[in-house]
């Protein structure tokens, strides 16, 4: 067990609504089950096929508020009229634990965590094109024509963002974008800085 | 082919001698024959079972010298009492084409390349053990005894040098190396700062 690591890495995963970020992840834990995806709290509500624990935990805007004041949150952010945060708790658990820790959240939220967590690993997903982007929201049948625009104008201002990203993923084939993830989370653990341990007389 | 790489990755192999490096980049090369891998050129005479133009381009004293004279090497280093070094041109014709080049080059000339390609990945390669290197040193057959007390002292020295690369890969078994190696090039592609050409309207 001369790999293991001391401490778990964390990993930011970014992109906007209808990329296909869920399918993705579910695709990455599927090979990669040693990876614990922590599940962000939001106050909206639950799209359909979306499960409480699984996708999100939902819970009210009281719940939330009050969480924030007792600081459960290692970040925490208003999207779209509804708050999404992180429970800073489990995450610095699992991490201590050795475990990788990938987390969902959006740009003002990774922006907060690379601050505090400058090991983080922050990737962006973004579609093959706006197009592209815009027929999957279609495709999803879950939004009015009003919802996807607001998601659309969306996506263009956090595509803003995506030069503070380390890495981008085109999610053009979800197989292909689960992989490059895989490969970019072997290869960070691979760093040096995490390994001298194993280095004699060093 | 919107994920074409506008130019390719340089990237740096070094490792104490008899850590298995030619054999592990034989099995990434065999998984990977994308990647074009630069054959150095030296004046020590070929080992048994090695080939001129395959292991290296060996060549005589007088005419490294002369390429020495001409500018020709991109780096170039004494090392036990030979000289080796990479070509530049060839090296640079195949990164332009948006070739991913691999370099099998000792701690000297990796630290020069990383002075004049600051892109390069610098990958190191260590055995599980100083341990199981002495064992692997006396096993190829090839040495006597002085030389691999040498080759041990000399990997000892190189060890040092460990904290100036990116990523650190135990040769344990050769598949996991190269394995992990091919994920560190995977990974290195998906870069933002080599992807924004990818965005629209950034």
């Amino acid at each position: 067990m001369i790999r293991k690591k001391q401490r778990g890495q964390l990993i930011v995963l970014s992109g906007p609504s209808g990329v296909g970020k869920s399918t993705v992840i579910s695709e990455l834990l599927g090979e990669r089950p040693d990876i614990y995806f922590s599940v962000s709290f939001t106050t909206r509500k639950p799209r359909v096929g979306e499960a409480d624990g699984i996708n999100y935990n939902f819970v009210s805007q009281e719940t939330f508020e009050a969480m924030i004041e007792r600081g459960e949150f290692l970040e925490h952010a208003r999207y779209v009229d509804h708050y999404y945060g992180t429970s800073l708790r489990l995450i610095e658990e699992k991490l201590a634990a050795g475990i990788d820790v990938l987390l969902d959240i959006e740009v003002q939220g990774a922006a907060k965590v690379r601050e505090k967590c400058p090991n983080a690993v922050l990737i962006f997903i973004i579609p093959p094109s706006f197009e592209e982007l815009s027929r999957r929201l279609h495709g999803r049948n879950t939004d009015d024509e009003e919802v996807i625009e607001g998601r659309l104008k969306k996506a263009r201002e956090e595509y803003k963002e995506i030069p503070h990203y380390d890495f981008l993923v085109v999610n053009d084939k979800v197989s292909a974008a689960a992989a490059e993830i895989a490969a970019i989370l072997t290869a960070e653990g691979c760093r040096t800085k995490y390994r001298l341990n194993l280095v004699e007389g060093v």
